[in-house]
């Protein structure tokens, strides 16, 4: 039915109709007043979610870039770099650090488990020379629905002078992520995710140790050099270049809507919907690919049932039932699939999109009993009095 | 959540994202020969619909205009009319035709069962002297959740010469009504239901028998003066009087996904959403207010289980499920509620529907197996391999 899919994907995520009638209104100007104003708004709201004084800057680029920037800002060809990998993104953070010449250390984990802090303790230790410059991490791995404990990560730095670098792309206004307290230098987050906003806008902030950092890197950069976003940011409330403007001002509209609903209680809200859909895959006879503790809160990877085809799934859920649900990603690719709970989801949705899963297997020719994932969920609302 | 509502009423129904576009584009003049154009385009595209060589009309009114147009014109002052009742809106033709003089015979019937074509059939042959002058009926009675069967009644009538007046405006474009085949003199339909558009707009259609009887009409109209309307149409393709430009803009666009479904696919699609909801509220234990034979395609109404009020339960799917029904209205205002699954309506609506009414009925005391209902409908669905 035409416009009735619903996305169950980690993101792109459904767009509230606030939102689509900001995005569609006319054109503005940026180089104007009212921009200048808007862009200082929306940068200290920013602020507000990121939980830090550190500037949080705009860039028009989808969440990739920010992470490129967040390389590009603050490693020098040459400089010794950590990642800690657990799944697809972690991966993408040592592609960029040496497609910049650095030099990489991968500590690759299980897909599927937590970045272990203990490995980490101990690497840092090793390294009495402090040769590493910057630890990349992923805080919500999307690739295998893992959200790694940044918090006991950062302690695992001890006194280590190296930069502490951060994707929240996917986790960012999902579950807690508090920048300051935290010590988090570099923190990348993306428009389409829990902002509830179309591709297009990535933001990022800096910490004043990764600002003076910034200063010795000599490899090039310009689009993504954040020296000129932050200069035109603190200087005259712009962008450098021309960013994407009614993403911007659909941006003020979702930050006023986040706002409106507090950030505690969207974290608790996206705590319940991951509990919702474990136990309703549970209840299916279905295996999470992680564990309840390790489980993200914004995206919940399955692993596929014996003989089932996880493209056969994602195709019936998306053309018979219009739910989109996401595959795997990497090593783990025909091996999960993936259930997207976050940002303008309501429990129906996902109360449909269970229902849709257990006709799907069902017809896939598994002995599904059709609405015991729903029944499971049910119950869990009228639990919690939902 | 944000307008995360989903409209389970029978009208105003769900709009879907495309008309919404096509509703917040900007203002047109309604004198040009593109809207000209327009007017002529949805008029004979609202033919289809009607199955009918008859013009179909346009007023800027809800329904009640339509039925107040469809009195208007046809019925005199002094003229004996014949209103089959068996619902609210039965209720309404015999209270307009009233108000403008008309000695009205109300034939009732119980509400929640069809109107009886044998009851009108031995009434037309009493009248010999042929001094009934309209016969008013009710195509799909919202308030009960009853489909009349209008051909059955349309034969009733036999030769006899009394124009056949339908009021269709929630059963237009939801089940079968050939305005031609069937013979039907007036026909009324409305925006705000199957036609998935915002309240506003009503359509008429009116037969060569009836434009005679028009001609000798000589109470009081002017807005709905349908000669006025006609005229327009057919000399100037135009509205007599400023219509309601960006309802008729939009009108063009759902007309235009109404026939990229397909009529008989519209037809099918409602006759199984009814059988859908009937089965899950059986499956509950719940019992619909009407046979399943007479039982609407657009409307579903389910008797109050004991004890519980109808009120408890629609606020409750309202307020915290988010999901909007409807109480009974007039002698059956307490008795009933009613679901609406008309429209712009998905499968993956109906079950998130069911589940929170199951939600809402344990919270109410009942004993409901969380699940049940929306199993029944998965059954369905896979049954039918939807």
């Amino acid at each position: 039915m035409y416009e009735k899919q619903c996305l169950m994907i980690p993101g792109p995520t459904n767009i509230p109709p606030r939102i689509l009638r900001t995005l569609g209104a006319p054109a503005v100007g940026h180089r104007t007043p009212a921009f200048n104003d808007l862009i200082k708004d929306v940068s200290a709201r920013l602020q507000t979610i990121y939980q830090t004084t550190n500037e949080v800057l705009l860039l028009t680029a989808s969440g990739t870039g920010a992470m490129e920037a967040a390389v590009a800002n603050f490693v020098n060809a040459g400089d010794k770099v950590l990642v800690m990998e657990n799944g697809n993104f972690g991966e993408r953070w040592g592609k960029i650090a040496g497609r910049y010449g650095a030099e990489v250390e991968v500590i690759s984990g299980p897909w599927g488990e937590q970045a272990s802090p203990q490995v980490l303790r101990e690497r840092m230790k090793k390294d009495i020379q402090q040769e590493i410059k910057a630890v990349f991490v992923t805080h919500n791995e999307t690739s295998t629905g893992i959200l790694n404990d940044i918090k006991a990560l950062r302690d695992a730095m001890q006194d280590h002078p190296a930069l502490f670098i951060v994707d929240a792309i996917s986790g960012m206004a999902v579950s807690p992520l508090p920048v300051d307290e935290w010590q988090l230098d570099v923190v990348v987050s993306g428009s389409q995710k829990a902002y509830m906003l179309p591709p297009g806008l990535a933001f990022i902030s800096v910490s004043p140790k990764a600002w003076a950092v910034s200063d010795q890197v000599t490899g090039p950069r310009f689009y993504f050099d954040l020296r000129a976003a932050r200069k035109s940011l603190l200087e005259k409330s712009t962008t450098p270049y021309t960013p994407a403007t009614s993403l911007i001002v659909a941006l003020q509209e979702t930050l006023q809507i986040m706002q409106e609903e507090g950030l505690e209680n969207i974290y608790e809200r996206h705590a319940f919907y991951k509990k919702l859909v474990r136990t309703a895959i549970k209840a299916l006879g279905l295996e999470p690919l992680t564990s309840d503790e390790a489980g993200s809160w914004a995206v919940t990877a399955v692993k596929r049932p014996d003989e089932i085809d996880v493209k056969k799934i994602t195709k019936l859920m998306r053309d018979k039932h219009n739910v989109l649900i996401a595959g795997g990603q990497g090593q783990l690719q025909t091996e999960i699939f993936r259930i997207g709970h976050l940002g303008y989801v309501h429990v129906n949705d996902i109360i449909m999109t269970i229902a849709a899963l257990e006709r799907t297997l069902k017809e896939l020719g598994m002995d599904i009993q059709l609405g015991q994932g729903v029944a499971a969920v049910q119950e869990l609302l009228v639990q919690a009095g939902k």
